[in-house]
């Protein structure tokens, strides 16, 4: 629905639920299927990123998976360096994150980060995953702006 | 089936298919949504994993999402330290890696690994992804010995 | 001189000239030889550390070591680490960072961070090494309590 | 002395002493000053690196800081990927390791390590320094080709 400015090729926009007002990307099947994961443009030009924890999120511990909190966290890097990345592609080349407190199934996730240094061929992004508002996973990453698909 | 050998409280044994004769852990929710991911203990005492890369691995750009190698790197960290667990319990309290390739839909990835470390309190192991032989993702992590489920 | 409040065991205030106020570890020959550092509580609890490079801080390009920027980070782990160590010791078990810019002779590189959570046994510390009010290096860190003085 | 082809504008051989015929850069401040550290090409094309721990290496614990390693660690990231800079410059973006054992004053340090990949703008490296054949620290880093002396 381009005509109503609420999509993008890359991005749709969640209408209905909890998440309404959210957006996504469709396009990415890894994210679609471990997810759903959601992203929002604050007005103070921040951005949030936020998911449900679900039955499939949990380990065998009965906590939430770490890979799915890395998965999130390389979805958040992406949602932070969006602006940056001016349309363009970009590839993760390293992260690095610290799990610092368990999640359990029900709890709302949500992600807040910045860019620390926006280069001509590197972006550095640093992130936060809280649940309660006290941080579960801490992060950093690298992305390298790409011009093809794939590096 | 305990009577047999080939099973454990933990781990299952696949019988049929690419990977019979592997092992992974069905109480796992998230990896079992996100693999099948699989491991075997080699006879020279190291381990392997292993997964072929299906439609709901890929990302955006076509290739294996970096959410994907995080947790299956995150999966191979345990399966590297089981013989150093002794049959205890133990969290991931920190990864880093890097992406040094990229890999396709149909591709077999391949992990190896070892522990440098084996300590009363934590485990520091590092390991590598390939695909055909060369290295995709290249990982280390710290797991932390616990005796309850969660921290 | 307990006796005057202004030394401890492990730190001592300096005096005069720019950074006086501030304090440092004498104990540490490293830190002696690579410095001098220094660091100061805030009096909203929080640590500030911070160091003027000097010529023996360069690399053979002309700009601050990264070893430099990791050596003072690793000292600044433990300047925002000492309330929650309660005069315990510590070691760190992991540390990594990016560098995200650089800088050069006569700079005042200042150091700011927080705990992401203080554990029993674990202590997790992320930090940002600045110049100028902009961020050269960010880094995370995983200290360890222990009680005798070696791993 | 380029004349006898011992010596490039940038690296020194030792004629003496404990590292005769061992290597390292004296146009580098910080590692001059922190070293002397030293590496070698082996025959077998890898790089080694080393140094002899000194009583400035030393942390208030009585073991070597872990700065010193994280130095001497970067240094062995440039003496591994030398020959993929092919006289080019470079410098480090990001750095991350684990802290797996103490070492002491007198302790021989040797470095070994890979390159996992060398691209176009990025060369990654891994490597581990040991004390008599044990590892002590274990590391990644990811080196930025550049033609100008900073980013």
């Amino acid at each position: 629905m381009p005509e109503d400015g609420t999509e993008t090729p890359r991005t749709r926009l969640v209408t209905e639920g909890e998440f309404a007002g959210w957006r996504y990307w469709p396009g990415d099947a890894f994210e679609v299927h471990t997810g759903p994961f959601y992203f929002r443009a604050e007005d103070d030009r921040s951005t949030r990123t936020a998911f449900r924890v679900a039955s499939h999120h949990i380990n065998g511990g009965g906590a939430v998976h770490g890979g799915c909190f890395m998965t999130f966290a390389d979805y958040s890097l992406f949602a932070i360096a969006e602006a940056a990345l001016q349309g363009g592609r970009g590839v993760t080349i390293s992260m690095s994150g610290e799990f610092v407190g368990p999640a359990f199934e029900g709890d709302l996730i949500e992600g807040s980060g910045e860019i620390t240094k926006a280069g001509r061929s590197l972006i550095f992004v640093r992130g936060t995953l809280s649940r309660k508002g006290e941080p579960v996973y801490t992060y950093s990453g690298v992305i390298k702006r790409i011009s093809a698909p794939h590096i």
